[in-house]
């Protein structure tokens, strides 16, 4: 996918903006000029459906396509919001993914995605003509859960051919994605890449694993797309589709028993907690918060990015939330050098409100506001690009 | 998409065979029932389509499903070849990907996904308890395309911790397909993980990059869906969609002046021509019939699964097929050690007669037959799994 993407993107970018043009969204296979996104954001989705009795793209509101004499349907959308979208496409009612954009994993499935670009002066998740990292894929056979997992590791560019060991940044995707999202919606390894060529962020391992972790006979429903699952068995106790009953329990179990110690073993890795951090998205942030506040002897940097604990099992409270690891703020910021908050400015006060409460209980606390994003990955490619700097100083 | 592969696979093994219950196809999304199959190789397919007029799954064949009253489209197929089968539903008219699988980059789009097993028997491409090499992806700047490329980069198990330099394996893709194939369908990794454990195969290194170059200008359409580009300009003399002017020529150029400088620039590689191979499958094939055997003082070993340069301008002829290179048997056989023809038994006789042509002209050669399969994954498979032994020896 990523060569298609860069080599659109680049392309765009040497194109020079400014024109009325429609162009091909960066995320579409090989050759496809629909969908467009025109310089204003607004974007034109086609969808050749002669036989078809109506046709919608769901692109956070849904739009209906008209039908042209030639059988081709179209839309031209309202503007977008910058960044990436996950969206489907209804065909008499059957939502399937865009046969016209490379896939990508959210939600439980594959479904289509299309970028709307920031403009030409963000860059910082773009390919430059710096060293490069890498990504590679990572099997590993976890004892708590009796599966082979995979998790995908970020090595910085001098890696291979240097001595150094690294810190390391465990960095988890949100609800329905898998351990592919931060390096193919995220576009981690390039921000580290660019952060890292303007010595902006510390050279560091970033691991990105999978977090859904069941126990055999466990359910992980949750995680899976909700219109594809059976109807769970009468009177069953199996979580529901909500995160109410996620307590996170397993992952943090497999996490400290099979991955730290894979990752630990496999590469060089600076060892002890001063040297381990812990981040994710959405639901990965709860996960975040729910595993380092249980093992503040393990993590000193911890990052939520539209996710957390916050605004869970009722209001905060200094003295008993979390099982009082708040209570006292004097021994928390002393172990934890960065509690990072990341928001999207279109998500709601949430997370803005758990950052007041927490600096009102003299906990140190970032609070980091995307302008005008919203529960999608722009906002954490950015949370991501202002975290990483702040890490292992 | 490979972690619910394996665990789903796993399981399936551990489950014991020969019961006659519909088994969920390991290529589907988490929690996904549908399609399943049965021990006898049919698949039953399944859409929630309540207002659609008609629906049907492409699988080699077309089949139509059948409305409950619920709303719900099903149909269970007549036995399918085992392996790897691309395929796509076709709802009203629209042919869209199943969004109960993962979604799979062939034909120039991210179509679904369906894994008929071979049996219990037939774990080679299964992951095992043995040391696991990885896969990782390697951005290059490409000089002659002026682009940014990705490859995938496959190095054994004791690559990071040992100081040992290594052949290479240049494997290629076919129509359609890109850099991700060899490692998501084929499973190439896992393949030479378990012929390294048994002692097979020789630790590799494996590149696997994307055959589609084009100079700036250049037109690649005919890597692309088809149905999605806009009708050529009248008169425009790019090339269409078939292969018939497909020479293969800028993929060469950039292979010998961007990529292997590259990779023996980047990893611990073992120089020469006699530590290099070259393979791919069908039009991945024919390009490495193109490359190497214009250019055979840089090659050794030339391995065509289910595509050569056989039958490819008009019938083959010793003294001046692909420029005469076959003239001289004895020069030939010299610099080729192995010249690998892998084919699946139901493609047809053109490998076997090319084979058969070669070997009568005096060119030593190597025929294997895949029993049982189509040009499909599961043949490459086979082919790799029988290649790979033969290399370095």
């Amino acid at each position: 996918m990523r060569i298609l993407t860069l080599a659109l993107l680049v392309l765009g970018l040497c194109r020079g903006q400014g024109t009325d043009e429609c162009r091909p969204s960066a995320l579409n296979i090989p050759g496809a000029q629909y969908p467009c996104v025109y310089p204003d954001h607004r974007a034109t989705f086609r969808v050749v459906a002669p036989d078809a009795q109506k046709v919608q793209v769901k692109v956070g509101q849904a739009f209906d396509l008209v039908k042209g004499q030639d059988g081709v349907w179209t839309v031209t959308t309202t503007p977008l919001v910058v960044g990436f979208h996950y969206y489907s496409v209804v065909v008499d009612g059957v939502t399937v993914a865009d046969p016209s954009t490379r896939t990508f994993f959210g939600s439980g499935w594959d479904n289509s995605g299309i970028e709307i670009p920031e403009g030409p002066d963000a860059d910082y998740y773009l390919p430059k003509d710096v060293p490069h990292g890498q990504v590679s894929q990572r099997w590993y056979y976890s004892k708590v859960t009796g599966k082979w997992r995979r998790c995908y590791v970020y090595t910085p560019p001098d890696y291979e051919t240097g001595k150094t060991r690294y810190p390391v940044l465990y960095l988890l995707h949100g609800w329905g994605e898998n351990e592919q999202g931060w390096h193919t919606q995220g576009h981690a390894d390039l921000i580290l890449d660019n952060l890292i060529a303007e010595k902006k962020a510390k050279p560091m391992i970033i691991v990105m694993d999978n977090l859904n972790a069941a126990k055999p006979g466990e359910d992980a429903r949750i995680f899976s797309a909700r219109w594809l699952w059976p109807a769970p068995a009468p009177g069953s106790s199996a979580p529901r589709f909500g995160l109410a009953n996620f307590t996170g329990a397993t992952f943090t179990e497999m996490m400290l028993a099979d991955l730290i110690p894979m990752i630990e073993k496999t590469y060089r890795v600076l060892p002890g907690r001063e040297h381990r951090a812990m981040a994710g998205l959405s639901m990965g942030g709860m996960q975040t918060f729910l595993t380092t506040l249980a093992n503040l002897d393990k993590f000193t940097y911890i990052g939520g990015f539209s996710g957390s604990t916050g605004g869970r099992g009722g209001p905060f409270d200094a003295k008993t939330s979390n099982n009082g690891v708040f209570a006292d703020a004097e021994a928390f910021n002393k172990k934890v050098k960065v509690l990072f908050l990341g928001i999207g400015s279109m998500e709601g006060p949430n997370t803005r409100n758990f950052s007041e409460a927490l600096t009102k209980a003299g906990i140190h606390n970032i609070y980091f506001e995307s302008p005008g994003t919203a529960h999608e990955w722009l906002t954490w490619r950015r949370c991501l690009y202002d975290f990483a700097p702040r890490l292992w100083r």
